[in-house]
C-alpha cells in the first residue's frame, strides 16, 4: 500500500507493507487524516523532540532508525477483524479512535513505524475496543477534527473553566481555534483571541471569539482586562494578596503557540489570581520570573493529552453539533500532496487544518 | 515606645512615636512576633523587592523612603480600643490577627512605616473585625506560629493535596517545616523531605516526615518516587500521554526554598501528572524547561498568602492542638537582639523560627 514516509526530516511517499491486524484490532481503510503542527515539529526536529522526551519521560517518541508513518487525527473504514475481536462495529463503518495500539507495548500511533502506522497512509490498525463509530450524519471532515478538539477540550478542562471565567487565547492555530470552539460551546465568554495574522483572527471570530486582538498592535492582556471589568462583587475574582480585591472576573489565558518568552508573557500580563494553560509545545530552555508567579499567585498547567473519556466526550459533543468547527478546515490534499501541505502549513497563515484523503490523487 | 526600624537595609532599635488606633481599630502591647525569612529578604535586597511587586502588581511592597518596622507574624495583649469599635474582646485579653490594617488604603502589617508599625515594637494597631481571641490553654509562642503555618495550610490547599497523595517538601527552613506539620495533621504520607542541614532534617523528622533526605547523597526525587510507589490500580495517579500508567500513586511536591534554578528541578524530577506548589519566594529571572512540563502534564501552583478564613481555619487548628509544632521555635530574643538574630537565620542551620519578645531586655 502506499503511505507517507518521514526518514531523516524528508517526507516522500512510499510503497509499504499493510499492517496485519493482531488480536483485538482491525484493520481501516484511512478515509481522512489531519495534519497536526506536532508532525511538522516532528519531522523538522525529531532528534529534539525525541531528547526532550527521553528526558521528561526517559523514553523516545520515535524511532528514527527507521521511517516514521505521521497521522494521529484520522477517520478509517473497517474492513477486517483479527483475532479475539467482537466485531461489534460493522465492517463497512466508519470510525474514529483514540490513537493508541493498546499492545502489551503501548504504541502511539502517528509516531511508529511503518509495522504499526499511522494515518499518512492508505490503511491502519486499530485496537478495537477505543472505536467509535460515525453516525450517517457526521461528515468525515468534520469526525477528522475529533483529535484536535480533544486537545482543546482537555486544555479547557485542565483550566477548571467555567461560566464566570473571561478567556484569553493567545495563538489562533488549530489547537487556539479549537479552544475557542470548545470555550464557546461550554457557555464561556467574553472570549478575547489574539494572533498576528488576519486571516486567524477572522477564523478566530468565525468559531466564536468575542473580541480579536493583533498583539502588535495592542496588548492583548489589556484587552482581557478590560473584558473581565465588572462592578459585581458576586461576579469578582477573589481577593489577591498584594493588590486587594480588584473588580476584574476570574480569568483563564491559554497559551497555544509554543515559543520560547511567551509562557513570561502570559505571567507578565496575567491579572492576578489567573490561571495559565500552557499548550503551545515548545522545546528547548526558556526563562520566567517566579516573583511575578508568586505574587500573583498564578497557576500555570501544561496540556498535552486527553484520557479515553474526553476523546469520546469530544466526539460525542462533535456529533452533537455543539462545536462549530467547519471554518477550521482549510484545504485536503492527497498523499502525494503531504509534503506541499507541509511547507503551506509553515508559511501560509491562511490555513489552519488541512486534510490528508489518501483516495485522492492514488 | 521602642522599635526595631529597618532603613537602608540597616536594622536599628529607636524610640518611634506610639501609634493611635483610628475608628475600628485597636492598640495591643506585642507579647511576641516570629522574624520570617521575607523580612531577612525585604531587609538585605528592598529595592529589588518592591521592583517585583512593582513589576508584578503595580505597587511597591515598602516605602523605602522612611523608616520600616517588621513584623507580620505577632501575638497582642489588648490594651484599648479607637472608636466606633464593639470591643467584644476584653481588655488584656491576648489575639493574633491576619496582619492587614483595613482602611481604607489597606495597609499591609509588617511592611508599613512607623506610622502603622509591624510587630518589632512594643506596641501595634490592629483591626478589629480580624482579632482572632487566643484561648488560655494555646502558649503565645505557639499562637505567634498562626501566620507561618497559614501560609503553609494555604500551600497545601494550593495543592489539592489530599489522603492519597505522596508528598515531597524541599527544603525545611520555616514554611518547609511549617508544610510538614500541615500536612502530617491532614493525614497525607508518606512525607519525604528534603534539606542539606542535618539539624533542619532532624526538625522536619519530629515535625512529621516519614522519609528525609540529604540532597547532596541522594535525590529527593527518586525517594518520592520510591515512596509513591504502589502495586494497587486503584492508588494509582492516571496514565499520562508518554508514560501510560504507571505504578505510583498521586504526588505533589512543594518547592519551600525559592533560589533560582530549583523549580527547574522540581520540573524535571516530577513524576507525570505532578503538581508542584511554589511556596519558596526568588526574585529575579529564572530558567526552566517547558518541554519537560507540557510532556509530563504538570502544574505549577505558586502560593503566597492566605485568606482570612485561611488564617481563621489555621489558627482553630493550632488551638485544637491538630499541629505538632513546637520543635518549629529555636530561640527568643528582644528588641536588641533582633539584628543578631538575623544573622543567625542567615547563617546557622539549627534555627527554624526565632521569636521577638519586645518585654525582654527593655
Amino acid at each position: 500500500m502506499r503511505a507517507v514516509v518521514m526518514q531523516d526530516s524528508q517526507l516522500r511517499v512510499d510503497e509499504i507493507a499493510e499492517p496485519v491486524p493482531g488480536p483485538g484490532e482491525v484493520l481501516v481503510d484511512v478515509l481522512a487524516c489531519g495534519i497536526c503542527g506536532t508532525d511538522l515539529h516532528c519531522c523538522a526536529h525529531g532528534p529534539e523532540f525525541n531528547e526532550a522526551t527521553r528526558g521528561a519521560a526517559g523514553v523516545e517518541l520515535m524511532d528514527l532508525g527507521q521511517p516514521v508513518v505521521f497521522g494521529h487525527e484520522f477517520v478509517g473504514r473497517v474492513v477486517s477483524y483479527g483475532p479475539d475481536t467482537q466485531q461489534n462495529v460493522a465492517v463497512g463503518a466508519r470510525v474514529v479512535a483514540m490513537p493508541i495500539l493498546l499492545r502489551e507495548q503501548p504504541v502511539m500511533l502517528g509516531f511508529a513505524g511503518t509495522d504499526a502506522p499511522g494515518a499518512y497512509a492508505e490503511r491502519m490498525v486499530l485496537s478495537e475496543p477505543l472505536l467509535i463509530e460515525v453516525p450517517d450524519h457526521v461528515s468525515t471532515e468534520i469526525a477528522a477534527l475529533t483529535e484536535p478538539l480533544a486537545v482543546a477540550y482537555r486544555s479547557v478542562a485542565r483550566g477548571d473553566t467555567t461560566p464566570g471565567d473571561v478567556a484569553l487565547v493567545v495563538g489562533c492555530g488549530p489547537i487556539g481555534l479549537a479552544v475557542i470552539a470548545v470555550l464557546k460551546a461550554k457557555g464561556i465568554g467574553p472570549i478575547v483571541a489574539s494572533d498576528f495574522s488576519p486571516e486567524r483572527r477572522k477564523l478566530a471570530e468565525r468559531l466564536g471569539a468575542d473580541i480579536v486582538v493583533d498583539p502588535a498592535e495592542g496588548s492583548p492582556f489589556e484587552q482581557l482586562m478590560a473584558a473581565a471589568a465588572t462592578d459585581d462583587p458576586a461576579e469578582m475574582a477573589p481577593p489577591t494578596a498584594v493588590m486587594g480585591q480588584l473588580p476584574l472576573r476570574p480569568t483563564v489565558i491559554f497559551e497555544c503557540v509554543g515559543v520560547p518568552g511567551l509562557i513570561q508573557q502570559c505571567i507578565a500580563g496575567a491579572a492576578p489570581g489567573a490561571r495559565i494553560v500552557v499548550a503551545g509545545i515548545a522545546m528547548g530552555e526558556d526563562s520566567f520570573v517566579p516573583g511575578h508567579g508568586i505574587l500573583k499567585e498564578l497557576s500555570i498547567r501544561f496540556s498535552l493529552y486527553y484520557s479515553p473519556e474526553q476523546f469520546a466526550e469530544t466526539f460525542a459533543h462533535l456529533a452533537a453539533g455543539d462545536f462549530d468547527v467547519e471554518a477550521l478546515i482549510t484545504g485536503t490534499v492527497g498523499l502525494d500532496g503531504v509534503a506541499d501541505a507541509f511547507d503551506r502549513l509553515k508559511d501560509n497563515p491562511h490555513d489552519a487544518k488541512i486534510l490528508l484523503n489518501p483516495t485522492i490523487g492514488s
